[in-house]
């Protein structure tokens, strides 16, 4: 993509209404603008980090054996009396009503929607495990939207839905959502800790929180070190297979958010220089509830047994659009924005330092046609800003590379490569900097 | 995919609610299920559709020079006071409180919203031409919803908005958008003829309509035949260039809808034998409006020559989930759906007929292994169902091609190979099978 065909409206200001560095970095990098309060447009950049979280989600919940399908966002009123969670949820809960004075609601959570599609389609226990899940907008009106994304009114969530025969194959279901979160976040480039967590409005008797560990996060996590160490499951994981056994090392040791925390186990369970006091983002949240919805629902099944039971369900949320503020909470530095590979809206940031001098036209030119013939996702900055402003840019947007083209070393037949991470230089021939991008790709898991 | 750990309910019986054959045929499928009345979740089979569908619809886009961005489902009244639109919509715009009992609005368009968004962020004519487009749902609270996703009211349209400095380089931009129609719905197998058409509540003077022939369309169209015979433009087509030449045989002969159609001038223009006056289904409309938007809203840009001016507009829709039923309108016969092979949600039904012998068990299973190597989707009839069941369910879902393996003509070491469309039938060894079925892989174009 050229830079002089992009829409990047950057700001040098920081944005006064914006209290959190992801949401001043997401303005100033021209990744968002508000619409209303908590109601945000993605322009381009924010599209694209958007739709690259999107799309790991995805592949892991379809590894995991899940489904996708895509409920709408409106929903009927009366769905929601079935379950009883009409008027037990709060103003948070957007209602509407149609010109014909039907009772519509914007939905915040869509278990009742998928448990009326699934009692409507599914009879018998030959078609379990089922796992159903997809990617759509929510809303919840939030009486202080606050913090970019991280605390939106219309948000995008990747919400998934098990239903088993009974309990412990249900206990399978979130055993391999437990295993897909654990590979999801880390593909992303984040450090998440599964802690055990409350089960709030949703219910149930089993919940954890997925915690992307940042100095900056909404709440105190309390944590045993050896937590950031664990290997996460590679792409081998046999998701047929017994996950007990992956999964202990990650709920053994202590982990809790401020809400649970029990400072005396803490320091009973965790010798003193692992202890872990920090601060978290709620990136995902898993849940096994059981019968909750599917009794007063009435989804039932028939067992082997020619026996019709209500279904044993669990669900499991991942923020798509909040991923996108935690990134940026967990990986930025005073100059901006440092993507991670897998989620970066581009790999490469080219940089003609010159933009009008012949040669450096024609060196980015062949650079720019190379690297996007190879596949390598670039933002060509061709305009005519001075090369200080680029840098500047480059550094708030947070391309994993910056290859500068200058008059200077192109001379002698160089260009130099900055790895935006750690700020390393080095002075190429353009063939070995190409050579040094194709290396570099982000392998796809 | 398996179609045992698939959800796929297919209906035997016609539904009573559904009046049109798109509709039935969506029902019985198993693609989408009714929420409340205009609204609908995408059943697995039908998402998979949408999917490649919008993926058409964004290479089309990109490829004459739009930029995606993602706007918000919900607006401000606020906004579309600024243009007056607010009090002019109808019962049609859903009006929505939030707690605060701040006025919202679920879109049934966005030329305000991108029209704020430019005007924040686009200063100069150097910037020019810029065309912003979205794949977004949106609500229109139809009096009457009906015809499924042909009319519903939650709906997945595409929408894009071109922003220029004057009239000459805005028609320039709609014929970009005219080209990218004509290509996109050539890809999806569609015949879509552009027609003339009122601008109706968008405004301006230039609009057309593209229209999907099919006999069971909602709207009488009268037409030169010679359209149905026009080249396509193709992948080699240069956006920057002079388009008027390409368009000019697709807008000189005649072609209207019954709200525009001039008998007399028909009857004038077009010899008997060419003229054809049949039913379609609109899919897409294009229109250029000028100042309309531009002007109550001060989106000013500066010109080379210093002075600010309020930019020309034009808004690009096509509906993609309207377009789902429009397919298969035109794509269907008394059996099933025939998806053309660009849309088609697997490209092949791999049926067992007698699961549970061990030699069509081990054929299918191998001919399923090395098909989706080969990156080719397939749908495996794992299930026990009878032989003419599993032929019936690939017949009504319509992929393009049928590969059925029988314990007769296995001992043979064959298995036979059909083209859904034509009904071509032929027994092929398994390697010929898995030639013909790479051979026919659809071109990416």
């Amino acid at each position: 993509m050229r830079l002089s065909r992009y829409l990047l409206p950057t700001l040098k200001e920081t944005p006064a209404e914006a209290q959190i560095v992801s949401h001043r970095l997401m303005l100033r990098a021209g990744m968002i603008r508000q619409e209303a309060a908590g109601i945000y447009a993605w322009l381009p950049l924010g599209l694209q980090v958007l739709r690259k979280i999107e799309r790991i989600v995805r592949e892991e919940m379809q590894r995991a054996g899940a489904l996708e399908l895509l409920m709408p966002t409106l929903q009927l009123a009366d769905l929601w009396r079935e379950s009883g969670r009409y008027d037990a949820y709060g103003p948070e809960m957007l209602r509407i009503r149609d010109r014909n004075e039907r009772e519509l609601l914007y939905g915040p959570t869509n278990e009742e929607m998928v448990t009326e599609i699934f009692r409507a389609n599914v009879r018998s226990y030959r078609d379990l495990p089922m796992n159903l899940y997809h990617v759509q907008w929510k809303f919840r009106d939030e009486q202080r939207p606050r913090f970019g994304v991280l605390r939106g009114r219309e948000f995008l969530m990747k919400d998934a839905y098990s239903f088993d025969l009974d309990e412990a194959a249900a206990r399978r279901s979130y055993q391999r959502m437990f295993v897909a979160y654990l590979r999801m976040f880390s593909r992303m480039g984040l450090t998440a800790i599964p802690m055990r967590a409350e089960t709030g409005p949703i219910g149930g008797d089993l919940s954890h929180e997925f915690i992307v560990l940042a100095d900056t996060g909404e709440s105190d996590v309390y944590c045993d070190r050896q937590l950031l160490e664990l290997p996460v499951p590679d792409d081998q994981v046999d998701y047929e297979g017994d996950l007990a056994a992956l999964i202990a090392p990650w709920t053994q040791p202590y982990a809790a958010t401020e809400d649970v925390h029990d400072a005396e186990r803490f320091e009973r369970e965790v010798a003193a220089e692992r202890r872990l006091h920090t601060r978290g983002i709620e990136v995902g949240q898993i849940f096994y509830f059981g019968t909750k919805y599917a009794e007063p629902m009435k989804a039932l099944i028939t067992g082997p047994d020619g026996v019709e039971r209500p279904i044993h369900g669990g669900s499991y949320g991942v923020g798509v659009s909040r991923l996108v503020g935690a990134i940026i909470e967990a990986c930025h530095d005073e100059r901006g924005i440092v993507w991670p590979d897998a989620v970066a809206p581009f790999q490469v940031g080219l940089i003609n330092l010159q933009q009008g001098n012949l040669d450096t036209d024609a060196a980015c030119e062949t650079l720019y046609a190379r690297l996007t013939q190879a596949g390598i996702e670039v933002l060509y900055d061709d305009t005519g800003a001075r090369a200080g402003g680029k840098f500047a840019t480059m550094d708030l947007i947070g391309l994993p590379w910056q290859l500068a083209v200058g008059p200077r070393e192109l001379k002698h037949g160089q260009v130099e490569l900055k790895r935006r991470a750690t700020d390393e230089r080095s002075v190429l021939t353009l063939d070995d900097a190409m050579a040094a991008l194709l290396d570099a790709r982000p392998r796809r898991d």
